[in-house]
């Protein structure tokens, strides 16, 4: 059994963890800490789990959680970069479902997220746990950066096209939709229900924090440089992620092939038939992204341009249910152990 | 393993009952029924199932039902009648999740749903398969009537004040408001998203076919007839369903610990503390009826009337989780087997 | 011309007074106060003015209300009360849509809204506004008391009945779900959309602040005191209030024809045609009440309760339309002027 | 006064078309039909329009259509093509809210919409109707086609781009979203509100009819022939249309600027200021069309594309209100009369 513990616990990927804990046959939740709720138990600040969970919030500084054999960090960017090295030190491996991990350049790191990084020296050791990018580094990792609910999506959905060579890779286009929990349990004005509902924009055009990460990982697949315009957008919903991509064909090939090849075998990357157009429900509460490939208006003059539709759910495969992935990886217990739920439709 | 199968699969009950059986150890689909989808794989009825369920859908005459152990009924009304006799002289025993076995008596079944009962002399060997009530004589049911999912939330809410004689039986309130999923997968204009959504209404309070349905289980609970006004409203939300529960105190007690004690044990029913609002969204996805008793006002010229809330996702203890629980109970297994997913939160 | 100013013109019931005056054509916004966004402009707090103001928020301390010939008090409850006296000396007339004047006795509002009361020496000269009540005396009122939105629904649901002593006023139940914006701009954890979406709950079951409100109205109407139990829900909309009211028969009578009856001429409140059903979105950005009776079971054990429906958007005949209703009235002008648009449906 | 006809008001542009002319001082309605609802009152079909007309639906036949100023086509696609030319040589003037009239081309029309084109020699005669482009030939047109509710977003966010020649008109890029009411008031099961609430899609990715109109659009403006990739969501609210615009820039310019200038004095086009992202919001039931210009990454490979936000009404800007505009043109009438209201928020 595997000892967990969870670092910041009370936000959605804090929730999401304890609701897939509770199915997971091999790991146990050990310690879970949060600074404000310290001594509530779990219960009554998440009225969902009554009577799952016998445990309390813990005090950070009085949590043991150098007993765990894994730590997830489900806090605010800024924190796990304070506290990876003390637990890597005391043997307990480490995920961060946040954002502290994720570039490897610490100047980018900077630039983007506005602090000085606290633990540089880690980037490098930092596995970025896409599984299916990255499954073999994931499995002796000590630190995993987990990725951001919009990089899976973009990434999954562009990956085959670039690791093959087949797309210009300087112009490529993410416009991307997402459910208001992608934003965290944080209170914002535009995150009202009575502001965001029935209503939908863009937001971060100019730029947004996962635009470098995402450019890291197509950088690595292409081989090369990329170019990349990332646009994000609020759409009132809860959960949920759609990613429409567009790429320039570079070369031919049988494109559904191509993507149904790169992703066999995957448990968690359903590449639907040609002309599908998935909706995000149809990975609500699962850990699931899946895949659709167009080539629209053949022939015409814009024949050249691919159409990739990738959407996930943000807290699922675009956050907790990647976590838990990457446990299992890490662990050497089958990949998809505790994470094989329907999604929830309707 | 028990073999089950699935009558009329391609509604909501039936999309649920496939979500809960992937995830229950001792269940496996052998059959599902659709007349329109005759032949086609569940997953292209269903994406959110794809690569799940290696059945097809087969057309109810050939679907060879009578080697099943159990089948489920997740049809509109009027189906199951017509075929539950033939399925129990096969020794299958049957769950009806629609309405055609839940009043006892025939010609008020009729009265209210406008034709002619093609069986009912096994409506007085249906039992209604409200477990926290009926758990004997489910354990031992050949045919289950599975309640409606507003009587389900009105009668757990209702039940502990008039077994135990509290309040006036002859003027009942339930103010009861659920979700678009409630009233199934067919398409009418007040149910269209455009229509329905930002929008509240109430609907059928002239009359509502689960009223002789909750009257029937209040006045076994109480030894007489009741009097009861039942309010249905329609909510913007898919899942979700609550009811608001007014009853005349005529005894006095200590109500919390009535509810505690009268639901202690119970595995799906929880007593919220005293004080609580539960929201339905800490019921969505999981097989839960949450139920806190209020009291306003106290030493008011209003203290004498108790305000009950009962919350519930109309698919689940409303419908098919509470089917499943039922199956559990006529089998023998453990009640809670596959039915212990927290719910989706947020 | 009437000139207008607005106190706190940042909040929901601001805004909505904004855009009523936009197409009022006897009056104009002379001033708009907000410390927080004091000097800029309207169109950069809210983008859907662009174009529509040249005007910007003023300091409260320099805003020349006292030229003004109406002022709004558009803030939360506790302002009004601290600069009505000296508006009302320069010979200001005061239109408050916050709480503090809607009670008569001063005690009873300090119970509730926790805080001394600033002006209690008003509280007798303050003017109850709901329209269709006290018009003669809003119309030389210096000082007008907005109503709330609960309460509004619930006084013209249940008046009729109580000033024709028709019902136990004793016993009465208002069930009355809002939408999101009731609560006003401010945020706090259960108003986030990842929260309130797809959710329904009950909240301020044990005591709400609208329930003396409506107390006091029903009382006036019955001329007695009244018993009431009051129950709000949060229904996951924007705007949209759905009263549903519960009252015993003492004496009967043709309840349909006492309620046209009653509002004939009223130019906003509809009694809609037997059985109906009124939706919120039916008034959505309408200033109109709409209300349905019902008596349900005719013959039944129950048929001595009659159940009223009752809905308004929250925003209008809820807060600013009601507002702007009572401005006309207090000037001499048609009641119905600037106040005509139909619902916003769908 | 202008004595509108109105033929099939019972579908969404119909009743938005009422409600438009219930504030419009120079229009007036004379006759609306309906096959379905012939001889019910306006007000029974509509509850939100009680007490506002006297009319009753009449049959197509019997409807006098011919004594009118102007008739207006609430049609799904297909009728007004069949009865145009009659009522044009009664010297009515026709504002088709359909597609029937909006492609030049004879063919292709058939082509897209699957029909023989009843009427093809009008298509020389009818002006397109995107008032900011066409705004001469309105005014004089006997016949207009009110473009789509897609097309307008996307032509006026491109045009000034393409009417310059600044950027690659070879390959342009429209990601859509539009809120369900865009598909009209016709039932479809992914438009139910169970199915399309709390979820997101892409659709008609292979090919949707808007592209060949804006394809056409474009092209005018352009002076060539263009490639447009076009992808059309569903998002879950009821309102509102948000087009996100790819272009590669081949020229430079102060493209902020460029809007600026273009639409300066469009009454009905508002160019944000630089950085803004609107909301569809900003933009429900009122008619204007929101527009920023955003150059991402400036300096970074990609910084040769620009990003243009799009955002209107699709009932509004997108359908009758712009229809009302070209009423107002055509009819030498101030072209904002009727139309000023502000965008209901929230």
């Amino acid at each position: 059994m595997i000892k967990v513990g969870i670092v910041g616990g009370t936000g959605y990927t804090g929730l999401e963890l304890l609701r897939l804990l509770l199915q997971h046959p091999e790991a146990e939740l050990s310690a879970i800490t949060s600074r404000q709720e310290a001594g509530r138990a779990l219960s009554a600040v998440f009225p969902s789990l009554r009577g799952r969970f016998a445990l309390a919030f813990s005090h950070p500084e009085k949590a043991a959680l150098e007993q765990c054999d894994v730590v997830f960090f489900a806090t605010p960017n800024g924190v796990a970069m304070g506290e990876a090295r003390a637990l890597l030190a005391s043997g307990v491996r480490v995920i961060d479902i946040s954002a502290d991990f994720r570039l490897q350049d610490a100047a980018e790191w900077e630039r983007w997220y506005k602090v000085k990084h606290a633990a540089p020296e880690l980037l490098a050791e930092a596995v970025y746990g896409l599984c299916e990018v990255n499954r073999e580094q994931i499995r002796a990792a000590r630190l995993v950066a987990n990725p951001g609910c919009y990089p899976t999506a973009v990434l999954l959905g562009l990956l085959p096209l670039l690791e093959a060579g087949l797309v210009d890779a300087g112009h490529l286009i993410a416009d991307a939709k997402s459910g208001l929990s992608g934003a965290g349990r944080k209170m914002e004005p535009h995150l009202m229900h009575a502001e965001a509902a029935d209503n939908f924009m863009a937001y971060g055009v100019p730029g947004h924090r996962h635009w470098p990460e995402i450019r890291q990982g197509l950088a690595r697949a292409a081989g090369r440089d990329v170019g990349l315009v990332f646009t994000p957008h609020l759409t009132p919903m809860i959960r949920g992620l759609h990613a429409t991509l567009y790429a320039r064909i570079t070369r031919q090939t049988d494109f559904q092939e191509l993507f149904e090849r790169r992703y066999a075998g995957e448990p968690f990357v359903e590449v639907m038939p040609g002309g599908s157009h998935p909706d995000t429900r149809s990975a609500r509460a699962a850990n699931v992204c899946r895949i659709a490939v167009h080539r629209p208006r053949e022939g015409a003059s814009t024949a050249d341009t691919l159409v990739v539709l990738s959407v996930l759910d943000n807290l699922m495969k675009g956050a907790s249910g990647q976590a838990v992935q990457n446990m299992n990886i890490m662990f050497g217990l089958a990949e998809t152990l505790g994470l094989q739920q329907a999604a929830v439709v309707p």
